[in-house]
């Protein structure tokens, strides 16, 4: 936790002083910052777009420390009526497909149209590697020293519910703050897709330039989920090769049913590198903000995923009470080798253990 | 249920007399079945092939009454060591596609091979219509006289879970009954196919002959659980734009990722109506079941489908425990209205609601 606060007040310190509010709870905040942390004095900071602030207040969210939940949440229900606000984008694509460049092009592009950015991180394997994922802050030089522009590693966490939890509590957070858009980065392991897909308005999986039979290698469900593919790289000799694998993923989308949403996602070229086809990008996003906003699927969108979260922690809470009692545990290594050797039913083994808890 | 005793019991009267065992237990179960039910002699003469006894047994897994769960349980502990011998194959398709009429010419063609053959099915508005599928037997007539098949109604149940509860037991009973092939047929309701595809080695997609623009038709999945897409009704005029269509759905199998059971799904096309094609679908699934013994797959997919519903029970159970608590139930609704209004987060509602149940 003291690197992610380490780091969080390093990366600010480009923060311009017309960010700073002047008010006496923030000047308060500034001067008490290293000893206890003053929710109300938090708030206030955060409210007045001060990026420390933030940088702070997702400190404390992301805790695992105790003591510090209620002051989370107390956080969080201050920041609430001013969130909701911003257009959150999910960007996924394989290692390699040049991630960290796009999201680099694609923020200066809309710090430059006056938009303030947060970048967010998903990275389920992050407890294992402790944060491969935007840690290396090299890879966006630019983006890290524009005054407009946040950005976060990845929340560490021993489950990827756990993690998902601390970045949608940080969108939360980066809303209130003023952030016109949210992006979430995901590595692509495991169900992080899934995950960034539940909690986002709009979801961009970038492609590399490729044949046809590239297609294979994509992770079932994934073209599905994307409201836009967008093919980086195409430039040079790569450009041809881009507009056939556009060709190949327009046919592919072909083959999907309809979107509730009446959006029908899209397929575009793109360089980051050379800064070109990233202005269609944002242009799409903002067609779909404005045909989902017209047809009421935007913020029924965020209430079906709210709902989503919701359910999803009840009965990820009840599954984990359930399995990590000792008794059922030792029991269900029993029943398995049951199961395996046609010795009992899945419902016989499942009354067994349900009436051994209690 | 003393509408499918009846049913059973007459659909069976034309069982030729080589099939019933001359054992004492047997007979006395033949002179008692109308009395009390003694499980010993039931397993005895379903063991031996006897599908009025088959019936009875289903009846009895089927039954809601909790004093005949015990039975059940023992009955069904009785036949597993005979099960798992047979091939489970899923059929699915729009309403209109000639399901009822392809498994007539398919379970003639099995017959006539020597095989026997168990037809089942899945219906999760059956609790609602009372059974609209296969209620009607005059669709099968050829079907239901032959000594090699047994044609069994839709189980009917409150939820999805139970029926597909019943339907599985069904399964062992008919496996222990000497049943080669089992058929278990969907409605394409709910979410049928994906309970359907959870429970058996192979899943058939019956189509229409029609346009590719069909294909957006498709509900969310359905291709990508396919091992084999038929296009029924590939005859006269049809016969042409059955094989457009089988071009399409070939060229969409080709955007789905590999599965894992090493199984390249095909596309066929077929006539129930004039027998044509029926050879080639039975061909197909040999193969297949020659292809994922020999890799293992075909065992190891029975294990995971048994560990999915054991582990699908628990979670079930566990579930509706907690959201049928009336407590919880009237919390359940205010939390949902504060999340609609933004007033608080999905974790702090799910949090407030399981401190509430304890």
């Amino acid at each position: 936790m003291s690197k992610h606060k380490k780091s969080a007040l390093q990366e600010n310190e480009g923060v311009s002083s017309s960010e700073i509010a002047s008010d006496s709870a923030i000047q308060s905040f500034k001067s008490k910052r290293k000893k206890e942390l003053d929710i109300n004095q938090l708030t206030a900071a955060l409210l007045n777009k001060n990026t420390t602030a933030l940088s702070q207040a997702i400190t404390l969210v992301e805790s695992q420390n105790l003591k510090h939940f209620e002051k989370a949440n107390s956080l969080i229900n201050a920041c609430l009526p001013h969130a909701n606000k911003s257009i959150r984008i999910g960007i996924t694509g394989v290692p390699g497909v040049g991630k960290s460049t796009f999201i680099e092009a694609f923020g200066k592009h809309l710090s430059a149209a006056g938009k303030r950015i947060a970048v967010l991180a998903i990275d389920p394997s992050s407890s294992i590697t402790k944060g491969s994922i935007l840690g290396d802050k090299t890879r966006m030089e630019a983006l890290v020293k524009d005054p407009n522009v946040f950005i976060r590693p990845s929340a560490s966490g021993d489950s990827l519910g756990g993690v998902a939890r601390k970045t949608r509590e940080s969108i939360i957070l980066c809303e209130a703050a003023g952030f016109d858009v949210i992006i979430i980065e995901t590595v692509g392991v495991g169900q992080s897709e899934t995950t960034v897909h539940s909690m986002v308005d709009f979801f961009l999986l970038l492609k590399l330039p490729g044949a046809g039979d590239e297609l294979q290698g994509i992770k079932r469900g994934i073209i599905e989920m994307a409201d836009l593919i967008a093919i980086n790289k195409a430039d040079g000799d790569n450009f041809q090769k881009a507009k056939r694998a556009q060709i190949d993923f327009n046919n592919a989308l072909h083959h999907y049913p309809k979107k509730s949403s009446e959006w029908q996602p899209k397929t575009t070229v793109c360089s980051a590198l050379k800064n070109e086809g990233i202005d269609e990008i944002w242009k799409a996003i903002l067609d779909y903000v404005h045909i989902t906003s017209e047809n009421n699927y935007f913020s029924e969108k965020r209430h079906e995923q709210n709902k989503f979260w919701l359910l999803q922690t009840i009965e990820a809470q009840l599954k984990s009470e359930f399995f990590n009692k000792p008794v059922i545990q030792e029991a269900l290594k029993i029943q398995l080798k049951l199961l395996e050797t046609n010795k009992t039913t899945p419902f016989a083994a499942a009354e067994y253990l349900l009436k051994l808890r209690d």
